[in-house]
C-alpha cells in the first residue's frame, strides 16, 4: 500500500514518517494489515527521506487540486493530513489560512472521492475549535465556537471529513490534538508556540518570554504521544466510531505555572530564571478561548492514552532531542 | 439603503420582500433606521417584483462570484441569504449542494469582505445541523453532528458567518430555523416536505402520504413566524449577540400525530382521512436525526417569539392562502 502524509516535512510529519517506516504496516479500511511499500511526503519544502527507498519526497502546494489528484491513486490506502497554517499565521493572513486549512482539505477529500476507493484519512484538528463560554470540562457533545480563523477552518474541516465519511467517500478520523509540548526547534507562528518555548529555550540555556499568565491552563500532549495517537487513531475500526468521526484525544491539564514548576524539578532554578512573563493581549485572546481540559472517556474507551504527567514529557524531550 | 435577498424568488424570499416593502426601513449595523430605497431579489428564476419601483429582480447563479461582487456594493447595508439547495436535493446531488450551500455562501461573504463596508448579513440555518445522539432538549451549547450533507453545509456556513463577523468583515446573524410548516404550493425536495404536505394537501381536498411515524416529534415555525423572526433577527443589536452569532429560533415541539389531530380539529375527520402513512426509510433517516425541541431561553431573552400552537398555525395558513 501507499501512504500519503501532507505536511510531511513538518515536525509531526517527519516523526510520523519515521514511526511508520519502522512499523512497516498499517491496517486498511477492512481492518486487514497491509505492508507500506511507498510513503509519500508532500510539503512546500522538501522533507528528509531518511535514505529509505520506500520514501518519495514531493514538494508542492497542497491547495493544488491537480497535484492532489496525482498523489492520491487507488494504491493510496492511508492519508495523514497534517498540513496546516497555524493559528497565529491564519489570523494574520486570512486568505492563506482559508486556502490551506479549508480549500486544500476539501481538495484532498475530493481527490479521494473522485478515485472512489474510500481510503482511510486521518485529519488533525485542535483545541482551537472550542471557544466562548466553556464548561470547566469540555465534553464530546460541547458545541464548537471557535474564536480564531484557524479554529473555524479546523471545525469546517471536521464537518467535511465527517460528511465525506458518512457518504462513504473516505474512511475518516478526526483527531483533536491537545497543544503539543515540548516541540523541538524554533518558535513558530502558532499562538501556542510559547507552550514549547518556555521549556525548550531554558533547557538550551536561552531566555524565553511567556506571553500568558501562569494561571492559564493548557491541555497538553507530548510529541511522542501525538505520534502514537495518530497511528492508534488510524488503526481504529471505522464502524466503532459510530455517528461521529471526531475524537478528543486524551491529554493532561496543566497550568503554565505548573509547567514552570516541573521544569524547575527537572532542570533546576537556573532554568526557571530564564523565563520572563510579558503578557501579549493578541496571544492571550486566542489561547484563553481554548479549553484547559476535556472529557476523554470516549477516547479512552477506544484505547487512546495520554502522557502520565508534564515532568515525564520534559524528560522525554531531553531524551529525544 | 439597498437590501439584497438571495433566494428572492422562493417562498420565504418573496414573503420577506413583501414584508420589507411594507415596513420600508431597517436598522443598519450602527442601529440607525435607514429607508429601503432598493430591494434586489436574486434567484435562479425571476421573482415577482410586486409592481414596486424599489424592487430589482435579478436572475442568475449565486455561486457566480462576479455576479455577487456586482450585487454587493457600498449601499448594500443588509443581506438576507436565503438561497439554498434543500436537504433531500443536497443528499441526492452532492456537488450541487456544495456549490450552492457552501461555495455561494462563502462567495457572498467574500463579496462583502472585499467591499469592506461591513453589512448586516442574515444567514438561515436549520435543525439539520444537529444529529447523532441528542439530549431531549437541545441546548445552545449542544454540539452539531449533522447526518446529512445539507446539515453539514449549513453548519459550515454558520462557522463562516461567525468567523467573518468576528473579524469585522460582516455583521452577521445566523438564525437556525425550525421546520417551516405549513408551506403553500407544491411538495419540494426537502426531507421535511411532508410536514407541510400532510396539512396542505388534505385542506385542498387532496390525498397526502406521510413518510414518517406519527410519533416523530418536529420543531415547527409558521411562515408568518419565520418572516417575523428574520426581520427581528436582523434588527438585533450586534454586540448583544456576544461570542456567538448563532441563534436557535423559538418554535413549537409537535408530534406528527398531534399535527394530524390539530388538522382534525380545524378541518374535520374527512381531512384527516386523506392522509396515508407509508414510511420512507431515506426520509426517516434524515428527519429522525433532527431535534424535536431545543432550548429557546437565549432567543426569547433577545425578544424572539414562537407561534402559540399548531392549530393557530393551520388557521393562519388558511387565512393567508
Amino acid at each position: 500500500m501507499k501512504v500519503l502524509i501532507t505536511g510531511g516535512a513538518g515536525f509531526l510529519g517527519q516523526r510520523l514518517a519515521r514511526a511508520l517506516l519502522k512499523r512497516g504496516q498499517l491496517s486498511d479500511s477492512q481492518g486487514q494489515p497491509r505492508t507500506i511499500d511507498e510513503l509519500v511526503l508532500v510539503d512546500v519544502v522538501a522533507g528528509n527521506d531518511f535514505g529509505d527507498p520506500r520514501v518519495r519526497v514531493v514538494t508542492g502546494d497542497i491547495s493544488d487540486a491537480a497535484l492532489l489528484r496525482e498523489l492520491v491513486d487507488e494504491r493510496t490506502q492511508s492519508i495523514f493530513h497534517l498540513a496546516a497554517i497555524v493559528s497565529g499565521a491564519a489570523e494574520a493572513d486570512f486568505d492563506l489560512g482559508m486556502r490551506i486549512n479549508l480549500d486544500a482539505s476539501r481538495a484532498l477529500l475530493d481527490a479521494c472521492r473522485l478515485r472512489g476507493h474510500r481510503p482511510k484519512v486521518v485529519f488533525t484538528s485542535s483545541v482551537a475549535v472550542y471557544g466562548g463560554k466553556l464548561p470547566a470540562l469540555v465534553r464530546d457533545d460541547t458545541a464548537l465556537n471557535p474564536q480564531s480563523s484557524y479554529g473555524a477552518q479546523k471545525a469546517i474541516g471536521e464537518l467535511l471529513l465527517n460528511d465525506y465519511s458518512r457518504r462513504g467517500f473516505v474512511d475518516g478520523r478526526v483527531l483533536r490534538l491537545p497543544t503539543i509540548s515540548v516541540r523541538p526547534g524554533k518558535p513558530n507562528k502558532a499562538a501556542s508556540s510559547f507552550a514549547s518555548g518556555i521549556i525548550r529555550e531554558p533547557l538550551n540555556g536561552e531566555a524565553a518570554v511567556c506571553p500568558v499568565s501562569p494561571d492559564l491552563r493548557l491541555w497538553l500532549l507530548s510529541p511522542r504521544g501525538a505520534i502514537e495517537s495518530l497511528i492508534a487513531g488510524h488503526e481504529l475500526d471505522g464502524p466503532a466510531l459510530g455517528m461521529s468521526r471526531t475524537i478528543n484525544l486524551p491529554g493532561i491539564s496543566v497550568s503554565v505555572g505548573e509547567m514552570v514548576e516541573a521544569l524547575g524539578k527537572v532542570a533546576g532554578p537556573e532554568a526557571v530564571a530564564r523565563i520572563t512573563f510579558a503578557p501579549d493581549p493578541a496571544i492571550e485572546r486566542i489561547v484563553n478561548s481554548w479549553p484547559g481540559a476535556w472529557d476523554t472517556a470516549r477516547a479512552k474507551a477506544l484505547g487512546l492514552v495520554a502522557d502520565p504527567d508534564f515532568e515525564s514529557i520534559i524528560r522525554a524531550f531531553i531524551a529525544d532531542e
